[in-house]
């Protein structure tokens, strides 16, 4: 197969602030996989890898991954639907999860326009089954804070993320509560809190009504903590960088409620989907999630969203000017397209 | 979608005794879908329900599910592909897996043809990573046990399970091992054993070296005998009616090394599919088994063999004239097809 990427520039229509971090712009890389094969001609699967410095990958590192894979030809005889070979070829390497996953997705991409099929009904799923997604909030004063709900109400979202770990956590709950009471809330604290911080935090939210806390403790929280605050919570508590793949699962469900996925941990949709399973074994909620991202891998990703409980699949959305069209959105409603494979097309102005 | 279905009678080549049962002829039931779907016209999906005494199911509830089914009009609307909307439907109706198994399998089976690709293949799955299968040697006097491991060497057979929990299972165990003393052997017990019988034969088998011994516990065990005899055995345990569906899991991951799927137990491929990612997730070893059943259900549960560690797919060598061809065996070696669907079709003779 013939691999070809480029670096995506993604300027951001707010700076996105989390309780770590503040970025401006997003940079992604762009992927685009070709077959010989008689089935594929004319086929071109694309896919977007979502790099995360948290996760050690930047655009840089995911394009000097590609570039290996070309020296090594590495996916030279790789046969379109063999996607557990091209799994097999990629764990030859370590780490660049985000870079594999890109990878992936254009060649599911490519499956699926192989048979002219939507990924979501080349795995069997039920598009009427697609929950919600939210709209996310990043960190930021008082006043911003309520000058983006208003968008968000105004563009039809009532499913509302909140990042908090910042300065006026309450206070800013105690704005949207207001401006919003209908709407369905979550918080993402991004591992900002100690226990004890995390105990009382919960306690705190608990008048709002939130559906989830995702990510309450610092990465360095040992097992106790994690296992105090579980006792503690009376509201639901959601892993994200506690959970990454499959082996993941088992401890995850010991010490949380439910589980985000994203590109950028699972190494690839393959990944996810497996890691879905093994959650609803364990009684687990599932979301997925996104990072900073164009149409593609939002997509990709939301052919999944059949076989979970919550989206936050917005991503797409906070970047200014995506270049591709792919989910439609209503609000907080989205419909899966029709098209085959991950379903993204070029946007045209 | 229109469905059809009628029953198989099979005569076995041998008469087949466990620890519990004999029995000489197996009764299944064929089903067929088809589909007004344009993608659909002319194309068949075929399937098998295997249904089990044991688990409540005969072929005559089988077809009384199927007349439910076509009274409810419960496949009215159903679009190929829809998997999640077929399980969806068929979960509305307790019970009855191995009749909703065989329903499965006629759709997905559909699905493969609509796309003209074999199920493995619209799964993503590689073909070249299928183990081999296990012959089994039912419960029998010592020299019937060497008459039919001579017929599965002659045949080239080099990976053999054999039923234990009969009155001779040292003697039969040394004749087979002094017969084929390279063959990987496998022991299944169908829950014959108290526990205190399980840790002894469980140690009285460590010099013929077999690779599991599956179900060897009596069903009403409690689980601290499970718990006693996976600390006392070396040799790796395997559920078999222990495990029936996704939620299984986690328990038999504390109380085994490996699990058993079969049509007869999970209700339908895809559930398999679910078992195996979460089991994966607990470092479970996975086995395909089947129950006394033709080429199609045999093949249809083959599809999913580059997921698993072991395959005991030799049913359908174990009835007298299997109308139909699927798997092509060479000894324990088989070779999927590359028929679309399940591949399977009626034997010309």
């Amino acid at each position: 197969m013939k691999l070809r990427y480029n670096e995506l520039v993604l300027p951001l229509e707010f700076a996105f602030t989390i309780s770590r971090s503040s970025q401006s712009v997003a940079r992604t890389v762009y992927v685009e996989l070709t077959s010989p094969d008689s089935a594929a001609v004319g086929l071109r699967g694309i896919g977007e890898a979502v790099p995360s410095a948290f996760y050690g990958e930047d655009s840089e590192t995911v394009r000097h991954f590609y570039q290996q894979l070309l020296e090594d030809r590495a996916l030279e005889g790789l046969a379109v639907h063999n996607l557990q070979n091209l799994e097999e070829r990629l764990a030859r390497y370590p780490d660049n999860r985000a870079a594999k996953s890109g990878l992936q997705m254009a060649f599911q991409d490519l499956c699926g326009k192989t048979v002219n099929l939507p990924l979501y009904k080349l795995w069997g799923l039920d598009s009427n089954r697609v929950p919600k997604t939210s709209y996310t909030i990043g960190i930021d004063d008082p006043k911003r804070v309520a000058q983006k709900i208003e968008l968000a109400l105004s563009r039809g979202f009532d499913v509302i993320k909140i990042k908090l770990g910042g300065a006026n956590d309450l206070e800013t709950m105690k704005i949207i509560r207001r401006m919003a009471p209908e709407a369905r809330l979550r918080v993402d604290a991004n591992a900002a809190w100690g226990v004890d911080e995390a105990v009382a935090k919960c306690e705190a939210l608990k008048p709002y009504e939130v559906e989830f806390v995702e990510a309450p403790l610092r990465l360095d929280s040992p097992e106790e903590h994690y296992r105090r605050l579980k006792a503690a919570s009376s509201i639901p508590l959601m892993a994200d960088e506690n959970c990454h793949g499959l082996g993941d699962i088992p401890r995850c469900a010991e010490l949380f409620h439910a589980i985000n996925l994203k590109h950028t941990k699972t190494g690839g949709l393959e990944e996810a989907r497996r890691m879905i399973h093994a959650a609803r074994a364990h009684d687990l909620k599932i979301m997925l999630g996104g990072f900073l991202e164009t149409s593609i891998s939002v997509t990709a990703m939301a052919h999944l969203a059949p076989l979970v409980d919550y989206c936050d699949l917005d991503a797409c959305l906070l970047i200014a000017n995506d270049p591709y069209l792919g989910l439609e959105f209503e609000g907080s409603r989205f419909k899966l397209p029709e098209r085959p494979g991950i379903g993204v097309v070029p946007r045209t102005k």
